[in-house]
């Protein structure tokens, strides 16, 4: 079956590889009868949906290189063992939010799990127009389960550190994130790309000195600050939907890291989403409502974030930090409330920073994204992407001026109405 | 010689156990005419002083629990192995700052190293009055070399991130500061005490929010924000002085942790001593030049931190936070200098934090300090006491507010003015 030197899987030896293991071949029956297709459309790994006579089974193999660069870009194998670790740790903190795992083989890089369907991508729904219920809900819960119950104010203290030090080891994707996110899209890195009418823009931002200093407060923030086992790269890319259903996938990129990075870089996605739709309307101002909508969606992600993570503190605060015996228990519930409030205002102020910074890297950087990528004209694309970058910049450097998710979309309105080209 | 199983020394067993040991003996001479005397003050671990023909050796073993309170309060020999790592990384980092190794025992948590000689504990030499050439300048380019060069701002990250998950294993050291520093002083904990004529203040800390709410934030950054790696204990018995030469040893507690911590520590317990001076005085009055001594030493360990953690910003910046490719590349050196007022006004406050909360916890918690328990006076104990933790918690609370050491000593004497009971 496995051996201890890797090997891709290809669609012709997956049956082979994949048939003698009860855990898969329960979920699909017979290997003869399998087909498979490779479907992976991210950056990074190889990835194979199985269907059998039973059933059907998705495989994820990392790959010892960045797929999209090739073997030029060499990345570890134990990105899979990252993931799988913290697929576990979000399924333990919100049930059913991610795909159930039901195999995982460390020396190949190997997860088969659930098989999504019929869920789509997130973002992909987002360029459509599409509405899904719910989602706000799912997002904001999944980022306040998983920051609370993965932090100091939830878990036992040596668990935590321990679980720091694994997650350490994850620092070849952790690099990519330090410089694919806060330092390339400031100055002319060789693997940056944008579309030539921003140039103005660009030019203005790399000269812009708040900026790029926020940008590295920001980047300290993320390397240091380790409150919480983060997603690490949750995009709208990283959800999977249907009209009703909402789950998270794909946390290779997992680490410690502060609180309002996974909830700051999502909003950051919906909102490029939004900017994007002039470019995928069906006629001029077809996606208006549809744009409100989104904007509902940001303003509700927070809500229920914050909604939940107060549940939590008032009822799971079981940690080292912010004890009851500080507080309730000396009748001072008071100050456990005033606790809360400024620990969610420091989460606030870091996730409209890691918000705008996103906004940016997927304009200026290595990876973009979709919405913005497949408006085919140059330039309405750069109208779209210059409106972002401009909202970017407000969120980033005036982070503590904010004092409300509306501030934020009506920011995001205003902004809409300008062209800044 | 040594076995794996873990033996305590005892005088009748190091020249035994020590002897065969090359590193040991050359430094010594013949076991034969080694003397030894037990001279461990501290709370947790056996120290000898081994005297031979030819030179003397320091022989400092854990114990597998603390020995200030015996076998109830286990603690796990590692720390020996935290300890040796962290005086090579100081040794690196600040070279002649700590004393020189000779050998290591993981097992038997052994280490033998340079006996220090004339060298006195500098919280007796600041009891008795003394005064030391060089003390702040030391002092503050220790705290400004082993923090940068400690962190993102200079290490390779990966690098940075192996100690890190290293360090995270010291999870026993890290609780019993994490409690004993930031809890325990703001509740009735078992192990507290206290001088009595202090319960009105005492009853009023613990009942004050924002001061509670502080040393929690303040705790979290402990915890989380593994900016650098941090000696741990950097109080005044963690120093050795002789008139013109100044050591630090003792980083056991070593772990990766903010910026700020160590060196508010470290000026806490100056301003102690600041206040504990009275109870000390040949006669009333006779210390007053002295106590302005121990401000101005307060003064010049800031002046003298910042002053190194300038040029080390504009000479060693080689880490991944804050990289001149953003900033001097683009002909943007102002901006890096923006930055590096920025994070040193963010280390400032986190200081002043750190520095409040060890003046309360050396007097309410477990672990008290000498200065202040050599006051054989119930009454004249609690009046520096008192006055130390209003200036403990004018800090904590306040530490956004201070713009200068001198309005720190500023207030120290202010309040050496008043008497609070």
């Amino acid at each position: 079956m496995t051996t201890q030197e890797f090997q891709a899987l290809s669609p012709d030896t997956l049956a082979e590889r994949l048939g003698p293991i009860d855990a898969i071949r329960d979920r699909l029956g017979d290997p003869k009868d399998w087909t498979m297709r490779e479907v992976g459309d991210g950056n990074l790994n190889l990835v194979y949906i199985i269907d059998g006579p039973e059933g059907s089974v998705i495989v994820k193999q990392a790959l010892p290189y960045v797929r999209l660069v090739g073997e030029s870009w060499p990345l570890p194998l134990r990105r899979a063992f990252f993931e799988y670790n913290a697929l576990k740790r979000q399924d333990e903190r919100d049930p059913g939010a991610v795909p159930e795992i039901y195999y995982f083989d460390e020396d190949q890089a190997i997860i088969a799990m659930e098989f999504l369907s019929p869920h789509v991508i997130l973002r992909k729904s987002l360029m459509e127009g599409k509405r899904h219920d719910g989602l706000a809900d799912v997002l904001g819960r999944f980022c306040a389960r998983t920051l609370f119950r993965g932090s100091d104010l939830s878990m036992p203290t040596a668990q935590r550190k321990a679980d720091l030090a694994l997650f350490a080891g994850n620092a070849e994707l952790c690099d990519i994130t330090e410089n694919l996110v806060f330092s390339d899209p400031y100055f002319e890195a060789e693997m940056n790309r944008h579309t030539p009418q921003l140039e103005p823009i660009v030019a203005a931002l790399r000269a812009d000195s708040d900026l790029k200093i926020a940008a590295q407060h920001l980047k300290m923030a993320f390397a240091n600050n380790a409150e919480t086992m983060l997603h690490g790269d949750l995009h709208t890319g990283s959800v999977m939907v249907t009209d009703t259903e909402t789950r998270v996938i794909d946390p290779e990129f997992a680490t410690y890291g502060p609180m309002g990075f996974d909830i700051g870089m999502l909003i950051a996605n919906f909102l490029m989403a939004y900017y994007a739709q002039p470019g995928h309307a069906e006629a001029e101002g077809a996606r208006a409502n549809y744009q409100n909508w989104i904007l509902s969606v940001v303003e509700e992600i927070w809500g229920t974030f914050t909604a939940e993570f107060t549940h939590l503190w008032r009822t799971e605060r079981t940690g080292i930090l912010y004890q009851a015996s500080l507080f309730e228990d000396q009748g001072d519930a008071l100050a456990s409330e005033q606790a809360r409030i400024e620990r969610l205002a420091a989460i606030w102020r870091d996730c409209l920073g890691f918000c705008g910074i996103e906004m940016h890297r997927r304009t200026l950087g290595l990876a973009h994204i979709a919405e913005y990528d497949e408006i085919a004209d140059d330039a309405a694309r750069a109208a779209c992407e210059a409106r972002g970058l401009m909202l970017g910049r407000a969120l980033a450097v005036g982070r503590v001026n904010f004092t409300a998710m509306t501030e934020v979309t009506d920011l995001a309105r205003r902004i809409n109405q300008e062209d800044y080209l």
